[in-house]
């Protein structure tokens, strides 16, 4: 089993103590124990802060040096605790869990998991801690260099590890009791989610839902791991994230997402001509702002207006970026809200089954909750609204599609599902 | 060029950029340069302190790892004020600088030096800082494990890497301006020593002056490497650890050391009988303690006083193992005192010339100060006073061997020492 415990459930030393003493009770069950930790509660932000001033533009090799030492400093400690209760540990930085990665520092792409020694100690009957987040672009320390995974890196640790060692599960240990049907905080009424399928998890982290970043479970998809999302902080299950052979009889939405942080830039009467697209958003790439919802009207009189979304904090940088362009274009005007929301329906069910739109677009209506702009997926439709509106719209949405109402379908948990594995699984 | 700084130099934000001020105007002189660092501050402190909070009894393998971050961090962030003043910097981990040692965790010996990829950096321009106090097992990350050198390890670091490398100059930047014929706390006099010979600066250090570790001095005698303590904090060029040729011509007393933090134990009235000596210092040993200055008094009636210094640290726990002990040999009693210190002449010149104790006896006498033990090597002699003396006795030495006084020997620069190269000095 591959466990991981997050920042938060390891900020100081009585925390440590109380994942220590949960690993050790799990231990004592005969199971052989991989657990990939986080950095202490906020010490990565600490050593970014220690970088900040020295430098305003850190070299991303030696940011990648620097960041790995929170994941060491909370192995070593959770090995240390583990020993002061008698259970045989050890702690493995990133390179000697074998972890193999891409020279891209700060968001470096697991190339290749080496099991061996992680293999040997736990043949020696010891639990592993390994540091997450990180890994080394070869096996030599003279030739090689400690990489960082970026965002989300430890679950993505996780999941790799669980891949390669063909663990029979994996757990991600958390603040929160697992997936639910909306952020409890926004929605009294949402309820856990004892299932989730991959997709439809990616969708739900991909519109706002930040349990898990979608990267992990990508991995765990094509691997076929299944998932636990659960609390450090108490004995629930949790959420389980895999192929949920039972989707066409759920409930066809499983849950909403929200994003608060959401700005709209409207580019007024712009010339409707080849190339518009690329002038406009080729400087955004560049600059690294992730451009979220397009759209783009019906062209009148020549010239259309073309809207989109990207996150607030970006919203100063854009507009720096695209008065020149716009003044290029001919556009009329270049306008701007930092005040809109986005939020989601998603389900797996939604693709083969009509009317999910207008029902959707009915309950905010019905909230006096207006739609500025919208798009789809498969599994998803999205409206991006004023933020004002976003708790109105998200009780009313959850409500709609009777979200609260437990499961109908009854888990059959002696007839495990069928791993999906994809060629090359072997190697995440 | 080897340089090391230690972690009062770098103690925060404001001291790396000093230092990286101070590496960049060395760098632009053209001279290849390597940098040790410590780790910031009290870094070391405080991880120890996390440690503490988890176990009573922290493995130490994992304390190695755990302590090993605290140079990581200090390398990178002088790798990025570096870069950040348009210098091509690298900062490397102790096993990527090649330093390969055993694994006594805690207290590691440096078995070789790999300089292969320090030597690949410094050819592609770079400045190559290398985290001190550390090395690796071995080679490959999947079989080697971080270790530590102990107290004193990025000194050691240092001189070994300026052995291997064969550098022209090492130098230990510290928070004070070099080595002084006493402690400039406690004699106001006290004069900086332009030079000073390794086997004088290993007594000084044995004796209490903890500017250098005597294991770094060590190794810098046995590959003829001359080491410069500087201050960080002024131009002055320090003091310069070599073979000394004009020591026969310098004043023979170079300096005094002293050691406030001793405690005695007497054993009154042992019956003098082979033995007695084994059963008193063999538990002493096994427990840790460091025994110092042994004294036996001339046998009466089949008795002796033995006397001897521990720490003072270690004074409750040798009473605790001695109590059996003086008993089982039916010792008269065990008397301890906590308030003694230890003062001490060093110069390579006292084992040549006839009346230096006697001097040395005469001065403390005059000044009111009574030796309640005396020891000898061929060029120190020390005594044991009361901790209450040791101000006035420093005071009267420094005057009655004329330390205050400059030399009168002018150094040749143009006439550099030949080096001292043991057989298998480039393996440190």
């Amino acid at each position: 089993m591959v466990q991981k415990f997050g920042g938060s459930s390891l900020r100081d030393a009585d925390r440590i103590s109380h994942v220590a003493d949960r690993i050790a009770r799990e231990r004592a069950t005969g199971v052989d124990l991989v657990v990939v930790v986080s950095a202490m509660g906020d010490t990565t932000d600490q050593l970014l802060d220690l970088a900040a001033r020295i430098t305003r533009d850190p070299d991303p090799r030696e940011l990648d040096l620097l960041l790995s030492t929170g994941e060491h400093i909370s192995g070593t400690l959770v090995a240390m605790a583990l020993h002061a209760r008698g259970v045989p540990a050890i702690s493995l930085t990133g390179a000697q869990a074998g972890i193999r990665t891409d020279s891209a520092h700060g968001r470096a792409r697991i190339a290749n998991v080496d099991p061996s020694r992680i293999r040997g100690e736990l043949d020696a009957g010891k639990t592993v801690i390994v540091a997450g987040f990180q890994g080394s672009t070869a096996d030599d320390h003279l030739g090689a260099d400690i990489t960082t995974l970026g965002r989300g890196g430890s679950d993505t640790t996780t999941v790799a590890l669980a891949a390669r060692l063909e663990a029979d599960r994996c757990e991600i240990y958390t603040d929160v009791e697992g997936i639910f049907t909306a952020d409890p905080r926004l929605v009294r009424e949402a309820r856990l989610l004892p299932v989730i399928g991959y997709e439809e998890m990616l969708e739900l982290a991909q519109q706002g839902a930040q349990v898990m970043q979608t990267r992990a479970v990508e991995l765990g998809w094509v691997n076929g791991v299944e998932i636990a999302v659960r609390s450090s902080f108490s004995e629930h299950p949790g959420t389980v994230i895999k192929e949920d052979p039972f989707v066409e009889q759920r409930n066809k939405v499983r849950g909403l997402a929200h994003d608060r942080k959401v700005a709209k830039v409207t580019l007024v009467a712009v010339p409707d001509r080849p190339g518009v697209a690329h002038a406009v958003f080729a400087p955004l790439a560049e600059a690294g702002i992730n451009v979220d919802m397009i759209v783009q009207n019906v062209s009148h009189a020549g010239t259309t207006d073309l809207s989109f979304t990207i996150p607030e904090a970006d919203l100063a940088k854009a507009k720096r970026l695209l008065e020149p362009v716009v003044r290029g274009l001919g556009a009329k005007d270049l306008t701007t809200d930092a005040a809109v929301a986005k939020i989601s329906i998603v389900g797996a069910g939604i693709q083969n089954a009509p009317g999910y739109a207008a029902r959707m677009f009915g309950a905010l209506a019905a909230a006096g909750v207006n739609i500025e702009m919208i798009s789809t997926s498969e599994i998803r439709i999205t409206c991006i609204i004023s933020r004002d509106d976003l708790e109105r719209a998200a009780v009313a949405l959850h409500r709609a599609f009777e979200l609260e109402r437990p499961e109908a379908i009854v888990e059959h948990p002696a007839r495990p599902v069928a791993r999906r594995r994809a060629a090359g699984s072997r190697a995440s």
